[in-house]
C-alpha cells in the first residue's frame, strides 16, 4: 500500500520543521511541503526554506505566492472598509493566514493529498484559521497538528529536530516576527504584558529620514491605482511601494489589544506604514465623495467585517454580500490623496476629486449661497425637531 | 405696553454685537445678553464681553459657566463612547453650540422672555442646533434671527456698528477660531478648499516642547480622574490639567471633513489634545477590560450617537437611552493608561487594571494553560465552522 | 412669449382637478396631465382619468405604467430584505409614491417643461418625497403646489371648481383610499384615533372564501416566479396572481402606526394580501437557505432601508449600495414554499429546495450524527464561553 | 473518605433518570436532584418527579421555583426588545434553558456541591447553555454529561432503568414537549422536516372557544400590570392570566426554523399565547410612545439581544448593558392596549396613553396644523435632499 500524502504548511521555522519530520519518520507520510508568500518572504528566504524543506524529506516542496489572491479578495475590501480593527490594527496577520490556509487547501485538492498538516500551537488564533479553513473547504482531508497534539516543549523539538541530523538556528529570537504585504506583527517580552511597549529596535524598520516628504497617492474606484508620479495596474505593487517610500520614516507602528478567537485577550506589536496611510488617506477621499449616510453604513459593516475575518470566518458567504455592499460604495472614489510623511508619522493634507461633494458651486460652510435661504433652514429646524418637540410637550419635559 | 424681553446669546463679536443695537434700536427690545462659557474664556475675555454688551445698551448682561454640565451631560458619554467623527474629530464645536443653546433655553425661562436671539448666519450648522433647542425647550419664545435674515455683509454690518458708535477691532481675522474644553476649532482659507492644510501659525498652541514626557492617566469607571499623581474630584478639572500638560507639544491637530446638518460638506481644523489622549487612552483601557462583544456594540452606537449629537439632536431621548447603556459599559473601566507625549503626537504605552482581562491567570496569547486544552480548540473550531461547512457542501463550493 | 411648460401630476381626484385649472387659468400654463399607474388601476379608471384632464383643458395626457420599474428598482428589494416597517406594513404607499415622483420627473425631463407640478398638501408625506425628488433630479424645474400653498379648504375647492364648469362627484369618501401593486391603503375616521380599528367595510376585499386554500410559492434567487403550477417571467404578475389568490380570504388586513417624515405619527390602514404572504414566505426559505450572520445583517440593513425609503430617500446613493449587497444574498434563495390560505390569515407550512442548510446529510437537530462529536461540542462551549468565565473571574461575580 | 456531591438537574424524564442512578451506582456519587420550574409543571408533576428521584436513591430532591427571576431577570428584556427571533419565536425555551442553568449553578454554590450533571445528548442547544452557564459560573464544580459520553440509545437507556428496578412509562411520546410560561415548544415529526407543518392535536392547547373577545391589556413602564379590569403587582402572573383568556382561542402557534448554536438549521414548533399577544401589544404601545430613532436602535439591539441570548451568552456582560438600555427606553410606555382575541389568532386595536405622541394637539397627519408651515416643509424638503442633489450634480446622474 502506499504511503498518504500530506501536505504541510511550511515556513521553514523550528515547528514546521519538526513536523515535516515527525510526518514523515513516525508517522510514515508522503510530505508534500508548501510555503505561502504573501508578500513577506525574499527570494533567499524562499531558496532557504526549499532547500531545508527537501533535505529533512519532504517529496516535493512548492512556494506558492498568493499576494494578488490576497489582494483582489481580502486586502482590497479592507481598505474599502477603512478596516482597522479596534481603531488600530490593519488585521496584517488575521488576514494573511487565511489566505495562507485557503491556498493550502486548494493545493491538497489539486494534488489530491489525504490529509493537511499545520504546525499551529494549541494557544492562539492560527489554529482556528487553519482548522476551520480545511474543515470547511476539504472536509475529507484528515487534519494533522502535531504540535498541538504533542505539547512538546521548545527544548524537546529541538532535541528531537538535532537528534536527525537537523541544522539550523535553534536561538529564540526576542521577537517573534510575522512579514507580509499588509504589515509585519511583533510580539514578545513587552506584548505579553499589558503595560510594555516595544523597544524601538524590535520593529522592522528604523528610522532613516527625517525630513518631511511629500507623496501624492491615486486612488481609482477606491484602489490605489498610483503613487506620485508612478502608475500601477496591480495595486499590491502600489502598496509595496508606498510601503517602500514611508518605511524609512518608521511610520505605522502601534500596538494591537485585541480579543483572540478563543477568548483570551492578547497585545501585538505592528509595522504596517503602508496599510495605515493607504487607509487614512483613502478614508479622507471617501469623507469628500460619500454621502453621509454611506460612510455611516460602511462603518457599522467594516467594524463587523474586520472583526469576523480576524476570527477566521472569511469563507462565511455574508462576508461574500458585505464585499459587494462595500465595492460598490466605491464607483466615485477616485482622486488624489495629499499626503506628507514624517518621522513616525504622516499627515493627509487634503485631496482633489473631480467626485468631491465639497464643490463650491454648491455652497459652502459658513457661506450664503444660492441653493437654499436662511427660510428653507428654518422650516428645515422646525420639521427636523417637530417629533422630540412633540415628545417633550406630550410629556411635559421642562429645560 | 412695556417692551418685549429678549435673551441674546452674546459672543462679543461682530455679528453678535451687530444683534444687540438691532434688536434695541430697530426692534425696540429689552435685550439681555448671555454669554455661556464652555471652557473657552479667560476672566478677561468675559469682563471685556460684559462691558461691551453693557456699553451697547443690554438691559442686562450675565455669563454662565456650563463646563460642569457640559462635562456631565455630554463629554462624559463621548469619552465612554470614544466618539471621533469619521474617525477623527472629537466634536468639539458640535458638541459646545448644543450645551450652549440649552443654557440660553434655561435662561429665558428662568427670567420669562418673549424671544430668543442668536447671530447665525444661514450657512451653517449652528443655527439649526440653536433653532432645534429653542423649537424644542421653549416652544413659545420667538427666535429671532437679524443676521439670517437680513443678509447684511460684514462691510454692512460694520458700518451700521459705526454709525451707532460701537468701538471694537472690525479687521477680519485669518481664521476663524472657537474655543472649549473639549477643543478648539479653526477654520478658514485652506480649510475652504479641499486640499489645503493649515499652516503652523494658524493653530492655537505651538510647538514648545521637544523632550518626550511620560505621562500617567488613571481612570475610575471611565471617567478621568488622575493625571499622574494629582487626583481630580471634577473630570472636566483633570482634562484640563491634561490640556496644558500636552499643548506645548502641539498635540491633537487634524483637519475634519464632515457632513453639516444642511447636506453641504465642510472642512475645519482643529486642535484637540486632550480630548484626544483621553479618548485614546480611555479606548486602549477598554480593550483589556471589556469583552468583545460590548466593544463592538459600543463601536456602533457610538458613531450614531456622535452623528445625531453633531445634527443638534441631542435632545431625542434615545440618546438618554444610549447614555444609559454607554454608562452601564464603564463598570470596570478602572485602571491607569501610561502615555508618552512627543511632539506633536503621543503614545499609548500600555494599562495597569485589576480588571484587566488579559490577565495571565487565565492563559496567555500564544501559550498553553491550565484552562483549556488543544483538543477544546479542534472541537471549537469544528463547531465554529459548521454552518459554513454544511453551507459549501450543500452548494458544492469548492475551494 | 409662449406659455410656460408644466406637467402635472394627474389623479384625476379633487386636489389634482384644482391644480389643472388653477395652473391654466390662474398661472396661464400649458399644462401636461400625467398619470403613473403602480398598479392601482383599471382601464375604465384611465380612460375617466384622460377624459376629465383633457376636458379641463390639459395641453396633453399621458398615463404611464411604472409597475415593472417599480418592481425591478424597488418592490424586488423589499421582497429581498422582508421588509415590514414596525414589523407590520409593507410601505405600500411610501413606495410607490416615490415611483411616481421618478416617473414624473423624467417625464418632465422628456418633454423639457419648465415647472412641475403635484397636488399634495402641507400636511403629509408625499409633499417631501415629491420635493425632494424633484429638487435633487430636475433641479431646474420649479416646483408649484397650489394645494399646499393656497391653503384653502375643500369647500372653497369645490366652489371653484363648480365656478369653472367641472363636474364630478364632490361627496367626500368616508375613507381615502390608494391602491397599488404593493397593497391598498385604507385612511379615514378609526384610523385618525390611536384606539380605534376600521370596520370590516372599509377594506377593499371582502371575505369570499371560507375553506381553506394551499398555494405553492415558487421563488428563484429570492423572486416569486411561481404560483402553484403557473410559472411567471414578471415577478410582478406573480404577485397579482397571488394577490387574485389571497383576497377572498381577506388577508394582509393591519393598522400600521407610524412616524411621518415631518415628525408627526400618524396611523394608517392596508389591506396587502400578495405583499405580506409573499414576505412571510420568502422570509421561510431564507431561513433555511442563508446563514445565521446573512440572515442577522439582512435584518439590520433592510429596517433601516426601509425606514429610509419610506422619508423618500430613495436616491441616497446607499441605497442602490444596500441592494446589491441584498442581491447578493439571494444567489440560492431558492425552491418552494407551501402555504395554507385562512379566512383573514395564513400559515407558512414549509419549504423544499436544494439550497437548504437543514439538510438530514449534515445532522439534525436532536440526532447525533458522524460530522462532530459531543467531545467537539464540549471544546466548543468551553472556548465559546471563555471571554466571559475570564471576566467573571477577574471581577469576582458570583452566580 | 466521604462520596462526592453532585448536583443533577432533573427533569424526571428518561434521560435524567438514567443519569441520576448512573451517578449514584456507577459513579458513586451523592446524588441531589434538583428540578427548576420555569412556569411549567403542576404540582402533581411535582410531587411525582420527587417521588421517582427519591426512589432512585438520590440523597436529596428540591424544587426551585425560578419563575420570578426568569421574569425579572429575562423576559422582562424580551417584552421591552419585542424580542421574537427571526420575527416568529419569542425564544421560549431558549430563555427558560439559561434561567434553568442559572438556578442550578447556585445550587451547586449553595451547597457546595463537587459535581454537577446534566441530561442533554450531544446533538443539541441545551447541552452548550447548561456548559456554558456552568464554566462560567462555577468553574470548579466537575460537568458531567452522562448521555452525551456514554451514546446509549433510548432502548439500552430502558433497558439499564429497567434493571434497575425503574417503573415509569417506556413508551416514546410522538413529540417532544417543553412547557413554560413564556411558551410550549412542541418537536416531532413533521418539524424534522422542512416541509411538514404540525397537526391540530400536536399543539398543547385546543379551539374552544369560536366567538371574539375583547381583551384590554394595561401596561406601565413597559410591563403587563393589567388584564381586563384586574391589576396584578408581578407581571408573570399577568402573562399567566392573559395565556389563560387566549389559550381556548388556539392562539400564538407556529413553527420556527432556526439556527441552533452548533450551526445546523432545526426547525420546532410552538405555542406561546401570551408572549406573542404581549409583544405585539407592547411594540403598539411603543409605536405611538417612543421618537423613530427609539424605534430604530431597540430593533437593531433586540434582534442582536435575542441571538446571543438564544446562544446561551445570556452572562455576556454586553447583556446587562443593552437591558440598561432597553429598561431606559420603557420610561413613557404605559397605557391601555385593546386586543380582540379570535380563533387562531388576535388583532390589535388601538391603545390609549398619556403619553401618545399621536396627540391631536399637535397636528394630525394629512390635515393641516398650527405648529408649522407648508413653506418649513418645503424648506425641509430642501434641505432634507440636499446633499442627494449636491451628489447627482456633482456625478452628473440623470433621472
Amino acid at each position: 500500500m502506499s504511503k498518504k500524502k500530506v501536505v504541510l504548511a511550511y515556513s521553514g521555522g523550528l515547528d514546521t520543521t519538526f513536523c515535516a519530520i515527525y510526518l514523515s519518520k513516525e508517522k510514515d507520510m508522503e510530505v508534500h511541503a508548501v510555503t505561502v508568500d504573501t508578500g513577506g518572504f525574499t527570494r533567499q528566504d524562499i531558496a532557504d526554506i526549499e532547500k531545508r524543506a527537501l533535505s529533512l524529506g519532504a517529496a516535493s516542496y512548492a512556494c506558492i505566492n498568493a499576494v494578488d489572491d490576497f489582494y483582489n479578495q481580502c486586502i482590497k475590501y479592507l481598505i474599502f472598509g477603512n478596516v482597522l480593527k479596534n481603531g488600530t490594527y490593519p488585521l496584517s496577520v488575521s488576514a494573511e493566514r487565511i489566505f495562507q490556509a485557503l491556498t493550502i487547501a486548494k493545493y491538497v485538492q489539486k494534488i489530491n493529498a489525504d490529509a493537511v498538516a499545520h504546525g499551529s500551537t494549541g494557544a492562539g488564533n492560527d489554529q482556528v484559521r487553519f482548522d476551520m479553513a480545511f474543515n470547511i473547504l476539504i472536509p475529507k482531508a484528515e487534519i494533522i497538528t502535531p504540535i498541538r497534539d504533542l505539547k512538546l516543549s521548545r527544548q524537546a523539538e529541538i532535541e528531537y529536530l538535532k537528534k536527525h541530523g537537523v541544522q539550523m538556528n535553534f536561538e529564540k529570537a526576542a521577537y517573534s516576527i510575522n512579514k507580509g504585504i499588509w504589515g509585519t506583527s511583533v510580539g514578545g517580552k513587552e506584548t505579553l504584558t499589558s503595560h510594555g511597549s516595544l523597544p524601538e529596535a524590535a520593529y522592522p524598520s528604523q528610522l532613516k529620514k527625517e525630513k518631511p516628504e511629500d507623496v501624492t497617492l491615486v486612488f481609482e474606484k477606491g484602489e490605489l491605482v498610483g503613487v506620485n508620479e508612478e502608475k500601477f495596474k496591480n495595486p499590491a505593487k502600489a502598496i509595496a511601494k508606498l510601503n517602500e517610500l514611508a518605511s524609512p520614516f518608521a511610520i505605522g507602528r502601534d500596538i494591537h489589544v485585541g480579543d483572540t478567537i478563543i477568548g483570551i485577550k492578547g497585545r501585538v506589536g505592528f509595522e504596517a506604514a503602508a496599510p495605515l496611510i493607504t487607509i487614512k488617506a483613502h478614508h479622507a477621499l471617501e469623507k469628500h465623495t460619500l454621502t453621509k449616510w454611506q460612510l455611516y453604513w460602511k462603518d457599522q459593516m467594516s467594524v463587523w467585517y474586520g472583526n469576523w475575518l480576524h476570527e477566521g470566518q472569511f469563507l462565511d458567504p455574508v462576508m461574500r454580500n458585505i464585499e459587494k455592499f462595500l465595492e460598490d460604495t466605491q464607483q466615485f472614489v477616485s482622486g488624489k490623496v495629499f499626503v506628507t510623511l514624517v518621522p513616525y508619522g504622516f499627515k493627509i493634507n487634503g485631496i482633489d476629486s473631480s467626485h468631491d461633494l465639497m464643490s463650491a458651486k454648491f455652497g459652502s460652510y459658513g457661506e450664503m449661497n444660492n441653493s437654499w435661504t436662511g427660510d428653507d433652514v428654518k422650516g428645515f429646524a422646525k420639521i427636523f425637531g417637530n417629533q422630540v418637540a412633540i415628545y417633550n410637550a406630550v410629556n411635559e419635559i421642562k429645560p
